[in-house]
This record gives structure tokens, sequence and C-alpha cells, in this order.
């Protein structure tokens, strides 16, 4: 596979990170073994965003909006998050972490990290920083219209 | 998104990828703009893997042997692969590519080596060159399987 094209490369590796993510999950207590990797993304975007919309989660998760809206629900049912009407825009809704969420996240961001290591394995922590900022500067350009309003 | 965890980052980027190629190949002429990028992918595999079973396939590619079965179906259909009896296992079915197939991979790989020029576009050659290398060592584990007949 040494002349694979990167972007098969990237489908190879995002599989199996995703694959390694459900299964740590999975093994967690609590509600946490509830979420599987797209969901907990979304906490995770809703906690280190900044209330993002759904609209703004779409842009970041690169999902179909229909897509976060039953994600979100699932979280909202849970009472891992809860949609905010935003005092500046009021016709748009922030999609925030309630303090269950918090603890949820907290949880599975150790199984997550777990399976990471798992994952990365054969890289040395500078290789991992490396990976990181250049995965973090393709993705970026994504993000580009995070700000908009829905 | 500063703090988010790196299989998020690879599935993002993967589905950028896979998004980019699939429009790059939707835009190719004959046969190639009925590809979409999984169907691309097993075509590749087939032409640089040494006649991959569909098992092999499924192994290197991290989908299902019955998405497989279904992507090498549809890739004989269009006259691109055969299957073909191994002669040193006859239980086992090699997956190769006919001419056409051959001649739809260079069409192909043009697209989509173009469609990667977008997607890295912020990065220079040598931090590609680092990418695809941090890339291939945490896919290899996957391919442990990958000499298994079926």
């Amino acid at each position: 596979m040494d002349r694979e094209n990167i972007g098969l490369l990237l489908a190879v590796a995002a599989a199996r990170g995703t694959s390694a993510a459900n299964h740590a999950l999975r093994a967690a207590p609590g509600v946490v073994a509830a979420l599987d990797a797209r969901a907990y993304s979304v906490l995770e975007q809703a906690i280190l965003g900044d209330g993002p919309s759904q609209r703004d989660l779409a842009g970041q998760l690169r999902l179909d909006p229909s897509q976060i809206v039953a994600l979100v629900d699932g979280l909202q049912d849970k009472g891992l998050v809860e949609r905010r009407r935003d005092p500046a825009d009021r016709r748009r809704y922030a999609v925030a972490a309630t303090a269950a969420g918090l603890e949820a996240y907290a949880v599975g961001r150790l199984r997550i990290e777990d399976s990471l290591d798992d994952l990365l394995a054969d890289l040395d922590p500078a290789e991992r920083t490396t990976l990181h900022n250049l995965l973090h500067r393709i993705v970026r350009p994504a993000q580009v219209g995070a700000g908009t309003r829905e």
C-alpha cells in the first residue's frame, strides 16, 4: 500500500480512530456508554466551542444539519446538553452542556484518550504533536463559516 | 477547536478528503464519473496490491466484507475489475483490474491528486510527506491480517 493516496490513508486512519473511540465509550460507566464517537464529538464541541449553534456544529464536524439535529436531540434527551436562546440573536439557539454533560465529557475524555494512545502507539509524543498540527491545518478551512448564525 | 481530540481531527479531515474526491471523480470523463471515492479506492487497491482477495480489501480499506462485495460487484459490472481464481489456492478469488480498469485508474488518479492538492493546499511538500508517513504508520497495523486468505 506504499503508493496509496493520502485521502485513502486519512479515511482508513479515521475509521480506525472512530472504531476505537466507539469501543472505548461503550465500555465506560453510566450514560457515557450510550454515546458513540459522533455524539461525543458534538458534546465536546458544545463544551470547547463558545455555545455553538447547530450550524456551527455542522460546519465543525462536517455533518449534515439534519444529522446534527438528531445528535443534539439525543444528547438533550440524555440530559447532557440544552438548547439556549442566544441573548444577542434571539433567532439563534446555542448548544450548551449541562452539569451532567460536563461530567460525561470528563469521563469520556479519559476513555477516548486511552483509545487514541492505542491508535497512535507507534508515534512518539513529538510525532503526535506534528500529526495534530498538520491535521488541524487541513481541517481549519472548514471552519471559515463557523461564525455564521442560523 | 484547539483542544479537540486527534480522532475528531482525523474524522473531519477524512470527510473533507472524501468529499473532495467524490466531487473530482464526478467531474471526470467516461466511466470514472460513475465511481465514488470508495469504489475508486477498491480499484486502486486491486492495482497496487498483488491480486488482493475480498478479505484483503476489507482489511486494507476498513470496510465490512459485505460492502467490499458490493463495491467489487459494481466495478465488475462496469468492466473495471474481474474476480480470478487463485492458482495457488483455488478457494480464493483475486480481484484484478482489467485493461479498462487500469485506464480508469489513470484518469481518476489525476483527478484525485488535484483534489488532494486543494485539500492539502496549506502544507508544503515536506509537510505532505510527513503527514503521509505518519498516517501510514497509524494505518499499517490494520494490515497485519492482510495476507489472510479467504
